[in-house]
Order: C-alpha cells, then structure tokens, then sequence
C-alpha cells in the first residue's frame, strides 16, 4: 500500500521534503530510492518515485497527478469537540478524521476539567489529524481551529447546530438530520453540558437530540455521532 | 449521580461486598454510611443504603427494588472483535458495550499481529465491559467469550452475520441491516482480512458491507459501525 503524506503547497514536477516527513520517510518507513508515495495537496494526489532519501531530505520525481476527491464526504460537519483528560481528545480527533469531518473546534464549557490546550498540544492535534486523513486516503486533512469557550463557540460552527444531550429524551438524531450541505456537532465534555449553556445553545438556535437510553462517555458520543450522519448521509 | 455496580448474584434485603468493590467503594469512591448506590443484577436495580464502609468489606441495606430493562436495546448485537495491538480492543469493548453490544467474540485471523489473549488479559476485558456498562447505566454486562479462531468464529457467531470489508464497495451497512432480532458484526485486525477468509466468510453466509470511501482503523469500524446500527434500529 503506497504512503501518503499531506504537503504544504501546490506539488510541481518535483518534491522535496524535509524536517519531521524526512525523518518519518527514511528512519521510522525505511523508505528508499525506487520506491513510491504519494503526496497529497487540496484532493490532488502526486504520485512520486523517490531519487534521494536522507534523514533530513527527501527529494522525488512527480510520475502523474490525479484528483482524489471521491474520498471526501459530500457534507461538511463540523464538531466541537471538548478538551477532554487524558488522550480522549486526541482519540476523538484520530476517529471522526478517519469518519470525515471537515473541521475541529476545540472548546471549554463549564463543567470541563481540563481548560486549556496548550500551542504543543493544538499542534498535536493538527499532527493526528493530518496523519489520520492520510491513512483514511482523504483528500483534505481537517482544519483544527483554536480554542473556544461555550460563549464564543456558536460564531464559530456552520449552521444548523446538533448537540446530543442526556436531557433530550425524545428527538433523535435521524429525526432532526439537517438538509444543509453544511452543520455541526458538538458534544459535551466529562460531566456533561449545564442546563444554562443548553438553554444559550437553544438561544443561539441549536437543536438537542438524543442518542438513545444508554449514558455514552464524551469521546463514544462524538464517534457515534459522526459515525451516524455519515452513514445516513453517505448511502 | 448514584454510583452502580454489577452484583454476581441476586440481592435480597441486605447486601455484602467485599474484595475489589470493597475497595473501590470505601477507597477509590470514598463513599461513607448512609450514601446510596445502586445495585445491579439481571436488568433489576436495587437502591442501596449503605451502613458500613471499609476497605475490605461494605454492607447495606436495600430500600427499593426496580426494573432497568429500557436502557437495553431491543436487537442482541454480537460483536467479532479482533486481537489489537496496545489498548485498541480495550477501547473498542469500552466504546460498544456503552453502545449496548450484547456480546464480544474476541478473534484472531491471518492478518492478526496479536495471536494471543492471556487469561488475564481476558479478565481485562470483563472488568472493561463490566464498568463500562455501569456508566452507560444498563441493566445487563455484555458476555466476552472466549478467543475464536477465524475457523471457529462463525459457529460462535448468531446469524445473519454482517462483515465490515475494505473490498465490498456497493452495499452498505444501511442496505444489509437485517430485520433479525439478533444478528453480529465482525471487524477485521489491522492488516484487514484476507481473501480467503472472506471467500469461507460467505460461504458460512455471511454478508459483506461497506462503511463509506474512506479506510477506517479496526477500532474506528468497530464503533462506528455499532453505533449506526443502533442508530438505524433503536428509533
């Protein structure tokens, strides 16, 4: 199975690597001359012969470009994902890449425990997503937007606004399945979202739904969410 | 919110814990006399006040017993989970039991890298479902079996079984879904599953789908694929 690797800008007859993909390339791929990747720009896929392969520089010849696009969803979700304790963030964003949403909005809400995320670790978010749309063969590596608060988070999600929430006993998520080509997500963090934040969310013209009887942790909430619009939305 | 836990066996007026609930009890939870927990065996919950506490054994006195049947799903959902590396199948038996699995058949086949299921490993993943389906607050533990081989795994498995599969590209998880009251899904390791293996698949009847263009990890296609199929059954 050839590698794929997200690249920075356009790719012309040429590639060269460096930094972190050279290292990746040569001393954890073993990747030599001869062999094969491909290089992936916005849904264009460059397929590469590689000529010259060191820990710090990787240098191919591009054989033949082709658009990948049919690996992207037709929909563009969105999902705010809460900073979560441990790796279950990192869990979710690894997931619901593969899954394919087009966009991450990290956020705090009042119950969340851990509050802020540091620039190392939204760089590491952005790292798994990247590598995570590469092993799913996406086309596109999902955007991680910085951090937002319950307060500022609605400015930032594409309408109409889903959250699954333990107090909606009723609407499903298929029953309230948006038309729009575009929507969010977004699921509460460890203990839950505060009546009042649902109350603002309601406000801001968001819609609850349930995602049946069982109390599901955080990062199965987000999965199972995904998983469920992209298997409705995708047939 | 009330802690639960899942007894061995029924609960009469009284209750005895000791061992490892003990301890979580006195220990882990820190709870005291007269804080409630409840009591779980066999879909019936019995509220607890406790009114001894310590670290080897924990008494209460049951003040009202009730059926908790309604968070169980009303389709019995067997889950084939294959052998992963590191805390993947962990993860998976953690995310599905949530999800309302009913039972997990752990397996091991060609392409597997981990061969093996030590007994303790095993426990592991009974102590994972077991808690695991204290949080979600259902009324019963799903059953982990014992480890099948590729060629043992369909007698352990109840019909119709549905098989996630890279190389099935039309019919969907959507389109197969069974009108069963029980049926299974099984999830290939991470090398995928081999040709072989799918052709003698078949021929044990079973049915191969799709869950979308882009190439989800073993764990991914395991809960996303339950959670649409509880999605699509428990409306």
């Amino acid at each position: 199975m050839t590698h794929r690797f997200f690249v920075e800008g356009p790719i012309g007859d040429d590639a060269l690597l460096r930094g972190e993909r050279a290292r990746q390339i040569a001393n954890v791929l073993r990747l030599a001359p001869g062999d094969v990747v491909a290089l992936v720009w916005e849904g264009i896929e460059a397929i590469t012969v590689l000529d010259k392969v060191t820990g710090e520089e990787v240098h191919g010849r591009v054989r033949e470009k082709r658009k990948i696009e049919d690996t992207e969803p037709r929909i563009q979700l969105t999902l705010g994902v809460p900073l979560l304790k441990g790796e279950r963030s990192e869990e979710i964003v690894e997931a619901v890449t593969q899954l394919g949403v087009t966009t991450i909005v990290p956020f705090v809400s009042v119950r969340s425990v851990v509050r802020a995320l540091s620039e190392s670790k939204l760089e590491r978010w952005r790292r798994i997503a990247r590598e995570s749309a590469e092993t799913a063969r996406r086309g596109h590596t999902p955007t991680i937007e910085p951090v937002a608060q319950w307060a500022t988070l609605f400015e930032r999600l594409s309408k109409p606004v889903l959250i699954p929430w333990e107090g909606e006993a009723l609407r499903t998520l298929t029953d309230a399945l948006p038309k729009a080509s575009a929507f969010s997500l977004v699921v509460g963090p460890e203990g839950g979202i505060g009546v009042d934040e649902i109350r603002y969310a309601w406000e801001q013209g968001a819609t609850t739904v349930t995602l049946g009887r069982r109390n599901l942790r955080s990062e199965t909430a987000a999965i199972a969410s995904v998983a469920q619009v992209m298997g409705l939305l995708e047939r």
